[in-house]
């Protein structure tokens, strides 16, 4: 079977194809209590670039020569664990390796009436973050006014959708023309924002009219610091991700405008959602229940083969994704 | 009499004498309900600078000709309201005025137990804004880390001092041996570290060896940085002042380690205090009682000469003042 190892940390903007090495390995014996796992789906987010530099060091440390980390959903074919039987799709960290060796207790079965790929997405830590930083940390009230950037984005789309459905007015900034229609035709956005038109400020001014009551930031950088200027009294801001700071090596831009947290009485937190997972089977329900009542889309852009996944992976980057972005293994 | 108009909206760094005129005007007559003021000392804060400039827009905007704002201390020398009496001393916004009309519903008595000047500190907008800074939006608990900046100033030095009382560790910058010294041997402080000194980082990360569960920044720039890197889980940001924001016009320079507040699950906040005038009595109830019991002390800068004001209000933004900043009248 095949694995990819970390061969070097990356640096600067781009990963590299040469920060992995794709290595031949034997395919592991489950032992007692153990499943094994063939993958069937990687999913990719920002914050494995964060892993392989360390810079997020929430997470032990990644070492030259460890199997890169990752969520995935695999498909049992050896148990020798009551718990799972041959065929049970699960979903966890099985890692950029075609089969690995599982204790069932840390992976969660696959959402039997969604596609396997929604625990990737919907259900998975994308949509997790989402419900968890906007209710939790935004503490929304009916008819707030909020705005999202990376809105078209895997947590992004699902805070726009949130919003939406707790009865707050949505601004939703996203590049380009095709995103900005999806956001308000599909997703439910009142108005979208493109930040690559030239106009980008005084449109998003003229939608924000009263301020923002709730900014959910998965982007950093200077579009933080506008929607900073236009935060209203009382407004909570969500500081979830920063994509922006993946274009340079390093510390993100520092956000100039942070001291309107002072003269607007406003709040700035972040959080990491895996510090919670005892709530994750109560959102999951909800999210399913949304999805059902067909209230929630969400998108999901699949690449196919396992030797893709360095190249799925700068997809990311580039924001080529349209939606979630996962690999179909075979 | 004499008052002080504002001339001109500041500049760059520096507030200027031109940026004042002193001009003669008669003293005014109190209507009915109303008292005059003979101004008997005045206090400077650095917000003020933000108010001339109209930077700090939850106060409405300064014009030209305006009596510049300020608290103050007046005595009653003319008296139509059966609250207040001839002599009686009142703190509250008095303007850069030898004289003023006033409403006595927005004037407080001088607490009779201390100097009069503690009004314009200990239980002035500084001190009230120690309190409601470090207890409502710190949230100490006992053994916390709490780390200062601006610590010898005004509203830090109190802050330095609560939480010594709240039984935390306190570790407090300030610039220079003078303010260091006063800080350890006077104020209680568990470490001082001078941020003028050449090892100001390595000091300060040796003196935070689990970071700090409290930051409270009342001068933002590459001080709010280096405090936000050496944040513990769950810190708790409150972000009070940035008189570092007077050395350039305009915004302040934005935190780049602002993303640890997702890294370390903390929170970052700002709040005003004239927001909470109603827990003010109570506030200065307990200060008036822990500085009886001799828990707490205070500094007064106290210059002199109404005409000297402006030379007095910039003594803040050289660093020149030892504790609060005030000018006696006469």
């Amino acid at each position: 079977m095949r694995q990819f190892l970390l061969a070097a940390h990356p640096r600067g903007r781009a990963v590299r194809d040469e920060d992995f090495d794709l290595v031949q390995a034997p395919i592991p014996k489950p032992a007692a209590g153990e499943v094994l796992l063939r993958t069937r789906w990687l999913g990719f987010d920002p914050a494995q670039k964060g892993w392989m530099e360390n810079f997020a060091d929430y997470v032990s440390p990644m070492k030259i020569g460890e199997v890169m980390r990752g969520s995935g959903i695999g498909e049992v074919v050896e148990s020798n664990s009551p718990d799972l039987a041959i065929g049970d799709l699960v979903a966890g960290p099985v890692g950029w390796s075609e089969y690995v060796v599982a204790q069932p207790s840390l992976y969660t079965r696959v959402e039997p009436s969604l596609p396997p790929t929604a625990m990737l997405s919907l259900l998975g830590t994308t949509g997790l973050t989402a419900w968890h930083g906007f209710f939790e940390v935004g503490r929304p009230r009916a008819g707030d006014t909020v705005v999202v950037s990376g809105a078209a984005g895997a947590t992004g789309s699902v805070v726009v959708q949130l919003a939406r459905i707790a009865g707050c007015r949505v601004v939703a900034i996203a590049g380009g023309a095709e995103k900005c229609q999806w956001l308000t035709e599909t997703a439910g956005a009142d108005v979208a924002v493109d930040y690559r038109a030239e106009d980008f400020r005084q449109t998003l001014r003229a939608a924000l009219p009263r301020g923002a009551d709730i900014v959910y930031d998965n982007v950093g950088g200077p579009v933080l610091n506008m929607m900073l200027e236009m935060v209203a009294n009382g407004a909570r801001i969500v500081i979830c991700g920063a994509i922006s700071r993946y274009e340079t090596a390093g510390s993100p831009v520092g956000p100039s405008n942070y001291f309107n947290v002072v003269l607007r009485r406003a709040t700035m937190a972040g959080f990491i959602v895996i510090d919670h997972t005892e709530s994750f089977p109560r959102i999951r329900q909800r999210l399913t229940e949304f999805a059902a009542q067909g209230r929630i889309v969400w998108q999901v852009d699949e690449q196919v083969g396992f030797e893709t996944a360095p190249a799925t992976f700068r997809r990311l980057f580039a924001g080529q994704n349209r939606g979630k972005q996962v690999l179909r293994v075979e």
